[in-house]
């Protein structure tokens, strides 16, 4: 193990000029060399403005722990005043704040011919109660006459003004250099005067913006490089790319080989068009190539499942294809590279798939099949001997099940009810014998939900029917009806989250779906899945599951244990 | 317009280090200074290992038909031998050849302990009457070794030899050096011997490939430039790079800096893994931003259409983020960029979409103002003037709807409803009348789900049922047997995509369904949405205002015009 990771180094290395047509050296040790990075992530902000992406404020709380916990030290939550949502999750997270990360608010210079003190858009910024702040100004001469109408000077004195007054309420400023690239090519020594301008106002950080995402690397890194022997002993700089020109991810590393030491972008790379730099490429790469520290020790194998649960969460397809966090990142398809891969993986493997949590997939063959399950069940903190029967068991139904369409990443109730049934430990505290919906809508458009469900509770059976504005609400109704009287805690359990994607959309309206659904029963939260082609179906697996996996935590039933 | 191709150019040029902090030259003469570059298209071989794409022979025909009138020079056909389809894939082009690019066939170096003469593999490659064959062999010390438990020697013959032999049967040879980045890393004089030993057994092109795609820009730039220095005025030199570290684009364009001339990869990115280099990408940065010359003037308006019309025939989803090609590569949201996007694009894009054949797009959302809605009406052929009424009562019923929880962002087919309706001039097909859905589910699990559907069409009712695997399905089998008789053309539509979005998930079961639905009718494509807190609503919705949009499009019912 530790040969390999010693010759996975090797070609890791980025080269220096002074290394030429020689064999690089083969260690290198990273605590003594590794430089500090700051990862800076805007995939509550820049990121929502991807098409077909619209996040909620739980969708919001929930991404910003997660990025928490991964150990991302800053997390741009939104531009507070723009939308009540906003507002309502800097408050949230007053109250329950994040562990280890800044939250951090964004919003643009005060306005023209006002004062920062008086322009109303900024109290709600300094109302959002972080320490941190993103103030983002103009760079490029023409966006400042032709966009703000104003006078370059002007736009001078909105940066400073601003930063200097938000910097008296006690915060600390990050600039946002907007269009920094472009403006330079068009008129460096203006872009110069705002990034001065906005230093000597006080700001901690300078970030360089390709907002239209045109610019190349080679160009990034030789502006980068001016600016940082102009400027960058006396304030540190920061990258933000977008990915117009299929190369955010390059751009951004090329900013920080020429000195830039916070990287600004968002998990999966969502982002307006064709979207922002993509954190998982870039934390990967920067840590695992360059050795650079962008998060904490062991956390960069929690990237894979990062990027999976912000997927699941704002409801995207994840993509397959993407580099070390993918479901294909590590797919070996031909028998040639197969057999080499399993014999000496650095043959065919830029980094272990390891690393950054993810696996390296056998296609067309099962045998790294038990590896998975067993780091699956470690996930669900559960350790599973490789002996043990139920292991097998659950990988063959693990199997089966998700060749079905069924994912359990984010549905952690079901995974837990299916090793439990494995194990021959699973509780039944009710059986399902059935339902019927009927739904039917008049010519006027008025329309109607009616379910029946049958249900078993020690032998005996509950008939009900409910009525609800959907198929799903009239059933759930009906089954807590037929349920409340045996189990009471029932009542509280409540449904919060519910979400639906369609598998194989080609398939039009035959195609398969996945339902996840979310339950609390106050202080305790858990998510089920259901797959069917009968979206009806689908949700009523899922709300069956939540509500007997709701009854198990509620009656305290032991967690599983290995036997 | 010439002023503005002019202005585009400005930020497109690259930077050199005798320019730095100066405005650059504005304009440059591309004909004058244009450089020839190679582009080498192996979709049908390297993208063709993209898990989940297969590739009928009909397929790589009508793709390689594609890449020829984009003006491709080289296209890489497959490995001859490998399979039957392969086989026949040039035996067919030799029948009805290409008309300007030279389709390649690709193999590997003889086997060890072989002369060539007599290696079977290489008969069913000369067979295949291409004039040019890529070879590719080994650069990596350890994969010889390893791999082919051959002697570094061996290797050096093995590639000296396939190339003698084949050059000797009149054969212009192309040598892709797998893995080189990787071997010049651990072993740079056994690689550089590697392709010396093909360019004297008279190699017209040696392909420096980073097979396992970990190498970086930084590290791809200095390697070129070695090679380019030890040998590049002997001979031309490719690149070929993958994207597992997101930097595929990047790397590729750092090699061409450094002085390669041929760039490999794939339409789409579409490959192994992560994929190759994306094409799409590489033209429209080398040609429009690094005056490079890969197709010939007018081909570039071709490249968003060439890559549509790849991954229609590859049957993926296509990707609408990507860069240049996607259909969100140019899309704007926020009302500011809309206005300003309007007044001078040079401030928001950084090319003209109307260089690769793409277009902007202006996204209807709820920050819409109302010069969003009239841009937007413009992309449908609609001039409307602010101070209609029927502007007004367009944008009050889209804020509406939108707050109800409809979204046009990608249903335009429901936006120029809606506008038709507004103008008074919609076209009424067919009535609904209401529907009805039954499904029901056994204690065994066995479900099953039955739709009836009532619809007018001149006066006169049509009520009709079906059976679905689930209500949606159920419900679309219905109304296109109601409607079928009157309506033949309806046969033609298939439903190709299916999206739900539970909106505010928060409310559970209870919470508003927004449903997108994507039709074609085999030429032409178009997408309607539907909201309800009834799934089955929404859906219905969706499937009525698709098959009514889908007989406008048939009958081709003008677009509206302003009264």
């Amino acid at each position: 193990m530790a040969r390999s990771k010693l010759r996975y180094r090797v070609w890791c290395q980025p080269l220096t000029r002074s290394q030429p047509r020689s064999r690089l050296p083969i260690v290198r040790d990273s605590a003594m060399t590794a430089k500090r990075l700051w990862i800076y992530d805007t995939t509550l902000r820049d990121g929502a403005q991807c098409e077909g992406l619209s996040l909620s404020l739980e969708d919001k709380l929930r991404i910003a722990q997660k990025l928490d916990s991964l150990g991302v030290p800053f997390i741009e939550g939104g531009w507070p005043g723009a939308n009540p949502k906003d507002v309502q999750f800097f408050w949230q997270l007053k109250e329950t704040p994040l562990t280890q990360a800044e939250v951090v608010a964004f919003c643009s210079t005060r306005r023209p011919g006002r004062t920062a003190a008086d322009d109303p858009m900024l109290q709600p910024i300094l109302a959002a109660g972080t320490r941190w702040i993103t103030l983002f100004g103009k760079s490029w001469d023409l966006h400042v006459t032709e966009g703000l109408n104003a006078t370059l000077d002007e736009n001078l004195a909105m940066v400073s003004d601003t930063i200097e007054y938000l910097t008296r309420q006690g915060r600390q400023i990050i600039y946002d250099a907007e269009h920094w690239f472009d403006g330079y090519k068009h008129n460096p020594e203006y872009a110069i005067q705002t990034l001065k301008a906005a230093r000597d106002a006080g700001a901690k950080w300078l970030t360089l913006c390709d907002t239209n995402g045109g610019t190349l690397p080679h160009e990034i890194g030789q502006i980068v490089s001016e600016v940082v022997s102009e400027i960058g002993d006396t304030v540190p700089l920061g990258i933000h790319t977008h990915n117009d020109s299929d190369t955010a991810v390059a751009n951004a590393i090329a900013a920080v080989l020429a000195g830039a030491t916070m990287v600004q972008g968002t998990i999966d790379g969502y982002g307006e068009r064709c979207g922002n730099a993509n954190l998982c490429s870039l934390i990967a790469n920067l840590q695992l190539k360059l050795d650079y520290r962008c998060l904490e020790d062991g956390q960069l194998t929690n990237l894979t499942e990062t990027s999976r649960f912000v997927s699941e969460v704002v409801n995207l397809a994840p993509n397959d294809r993407a580099p070390f966090v993918g479901r294909s990142a590590f797919a070996h398809k031909g028998g040639i590279h197969v057999s080499a891969v399993q014999r000496n993986p650095l043959t065919y493997e830029h980094v272990r798939p390891e690393a950054v949590g993810n696996q390296r997939r056998i296609v067309i063959s099962d045998q790294s099949g038990m590896s998975n399950i067993l780091a699956k069940a470690r996930t669900f903190g559960i350790e599973l001997d490789k002996q043990n029967p139920a292991a097998r068991e659950i990988l063959e139904r693990l199997k089966n099940l998700e060749h079905e369409g069924y994912q359990f990443e984010a549905a952690e109730a079901s995974f837990d009810l299916l090793m439990r049934e494995a194990l021959g430990q699973r509780v039944s505290f009710f059986g399902v014998k059935g339902f019927q919906v009927h739904c039917s809508q008049t010519g006027t458009g008025d329309s109607n939900a009616l379910a029946t469900v049958k249900v078993t509770v020690n032998g005996r059976d509950f008939l009900e029917a409910a009525e609800g504005n959907g198929p799903v609400s009239a059933l759930d109704g009906a089954l807590r009806k037929a349920l409340v009287n045996q189990f009471p805690e029932i009542a509280d359990f409540q449904l919060v989250d519910y979400k639906v994607r369609i598998l194989d959309g080609q398939a039009g309206t035959s195609a398969k779906t996945r339902v996840l659904i979310e339950f609390t029963s106050g202080h305790q939260r858990w998510t089920t899945v259901g797959v069917s082609t009968n979206i009806i179906d689908a949700s009523y697996q899922a709300v069956v599951e939540g509500l007997e996996y709701g009854l198990l935590l509620q009656n305290n039933v032991p967690s599983v244990v290995t036997p």
